[in-house]
């Protein structure tokens, strides 16, 4: 446990199970019990294959809110993304995760697009991060996502209504707060002190739009926590609901790393790959559980858990008895590695191929997603 | 000197001249010399009670602003005020200073109201906040301002323009710099932290919007040199000149203190008071330079130089000639101090009766004053 270091702007070490029960204790976080489990796949009719396979391991308040969903409260969905770069298929997942949880609720979500906050942490232009953002917005809302309930909030463009928010925040929230938190120093720069204020804001800005209070639910990585550990001790002091949220493991890498990196294109499958490029990559990179010779794998079978190109499989295919059957087949030994590989590549171009099909006509819409502070719902 | 607190939160201590150039010298502003002050009234035409008397002592890069000017290079002038209650004479003042140098040089004028600042430093509602910086804004701008070449930036109502351009600041600012200028501790709220960093961007944002670098002069009391100390550090490194400033001492109360303090009403004339109310507290608390007695008075004389009533008369009183005879009269012991008090009520009242004059075209015409960010100049 030494060497785990784990907040939004660095992460390090290798995360097991035994490592994310303790990150997630010391956060202060509930693990996801079956009875919790049991009760979220009764509302949605079954599970998302990330809470099947615990990716979504965690949560807080999650139990409250459904509570006062039973109970005829509405609530929306909250999310984000830092735009300092091309998004890869690792960062897409929870996007689609929280697509599914939005279709299952029938809920508003709102997306946060951080560029400030990558502005003051990043070596990076402004013309850049602008770039990433503007590409990174298209991304995510070719995954599907509809104009009427998904709402777009990019910092810089909505800087009037989340300063102005952040401050209520900011207002009870000391330097010593974030340095204990973030492990923030005094060489750092304002900034990065002030931000969390600005993360903090969708959490609590419907209730502000609507005048009356309206939970909200965040589901975000592990490495998020501390922002919204934050937003939950003071939103109350301010009148607003705790946030609850619903906390994910990092997705693994391509070649079966904790975290896929976004600074080695060879690491993880873009949006931008071409199908003979994702072929490559998944051939020569993707993490197999499968044995080292076909012998050996007909003999003994593989695990899927941990095979890159089973798991992203599973994510991208709707139908469960086929995914079922795979597994089965795989894990048998009746399947080997370069057909589960095929297997993977078929689906991932599949999907790569309709969500680039959606950015043109995402694109035109643009302006209907982003967030409207007179009509936020 | 061990008793001095001054920084934009928190003055205290005696103030004299000894004490104002040392902080001067401590800051690593200049004094302004005669030389200097004979190039301005060169270039003015004369020189305003506030020159002549020093209260607008000290300059950063004034003479680079000067030469600037006379070789045709344009610049504006950018000062402010923080909305936490209502303003008496005593904050109006330097704006009439500085509505003098904008038509001395027929330059454009951007003030800030930093209402965010307010928040953050106050324990003031967001609803009072917002009710004190309507109306200072209204009495900032019945002195006279033209909305054709007046520029107000609210800071809740520019948050966008401000928030995005003050990240360029933050960037470079770190929090040790932060707590090493201001004496800022963990203790405070990250707001604070930040909030130098919208208090910089009226220094350089006439220059963003015309996508060329502007010069900015920039007048204001030495409490708040903090700020723009930290400005002129961090704007050439993001491209812009530093702006350079003329800094005033602080203005003697009404009962001769060092500043104005705004928390006891009856210490300071507000804009409100009526023509007796202005009377009484002349005659009650004004500070006087004459003698205890008539006779004595009659004797010695008075040293005008430290009366309320005469320095108060001599700055709204534009007839230079007639100030003249009041000073010698009063001086000379052939005009009394009770005289002089009802020259100087009398005088107040017919300001104050113009400025409340101007109060109704003001609101009308509240939104042209307010800065456009498509179109600055």
């Amino acid at each position: 446990m030494d060497e785990i270091k784990i907040n939004p702007w660095e992460v390090s070490g290798n995360f097991d199970d035994k490592v994310y029960t303790k990150i997630v204790n010391d956060f202060g976080a509930k693990l996801i019990d079956d009875k919790l489990l049991g009760r979220l796949g009764g509302l949605t009719h079954g599970l998302h294959p990330f809470l099947e396979d615990k990716t979504f391991f965690a949560h807080r308040d999650l139990d409250l809110l459904l509570d006062a969903f039973e109970n005829g409260e509405e609530f929306y969905l909250y999310t984000g993304r830092g735009p300092s770069g091309d998004m890869h298929l690792g960062h897409l997942m929870p996007f689609l995760f929280t697509k599914w949880l939005q279709d299952k609720f029938g809920v508003h979500l709102v997306i946060q697009l951080t560029d400030d906050e990558k502005y003051l942490v990043k070596d990076l232009s402004e013309g850049q991060i602008s770039k990433f953002t503007y590409s990174n917005v298209v991304d995510i809302l070719s995954l599907g996502f509809q104009p009427a309930n998904t709402h777009i909030i990019i910092d810089s463009i909505h800087a009037k209504t989340l300063y102005n928010n952040a401050i209520k925040v900011a207002r009870h929230l000391t330097a010593s707060t974030v340095k204990g938190v973030f492990g923030l120093t005094d060489s750092d720069n304002v900034g990065k002190f002030f931000f969390t204020s600005m993360q903090s804001v969708p959490a609590f800005l419907v209730s502000v739009m609507k005048k009356k209070n309206v939970r909200c639910l965040i589901p975000y990585a592990i490495d998020q926590d501390d922002h919204f550990k934050i937003a939950r001790d003071i939103l109350p002091k301010i009148g607003f609901y705790k946030p609850a949220s619903i906390i994910s493991k990092f997705l693994p890498s391509l070649a079966g790393n904790s975290k896929m990196s976004a600074s080695d294109k060879s690491s993880a499958i873009y949006l931008s790959d071409d199908a003979k490029t994702v072929r490559h990559k998944i051939v020569k990179y993707a993490f197999s559980g499968g044995r080292d010779t076909a012998d050996e794998q007909r003999k003994y079978g593989a695990n899927p858990d941990v095979d890159f190109s089973f798991n992203t499989y599973k994510l991208l295919e709707s139908d469960k008895k086929k995914v079922q059957k795979i597994y089965s087949d795989y894990r048998s030994g009746k399947m080997l590695s370069g057909e589960m590989k095929e297997l993977a590549v078929s689906e991932i171009n599949g999907f790569l191929e309709r969500v680039r099909a959606n950015r043109a006509a995402v694109e035109e819409k643009f302006a209907d997603y982003l967030f409207d502070e007179e009509n936020p719902f």
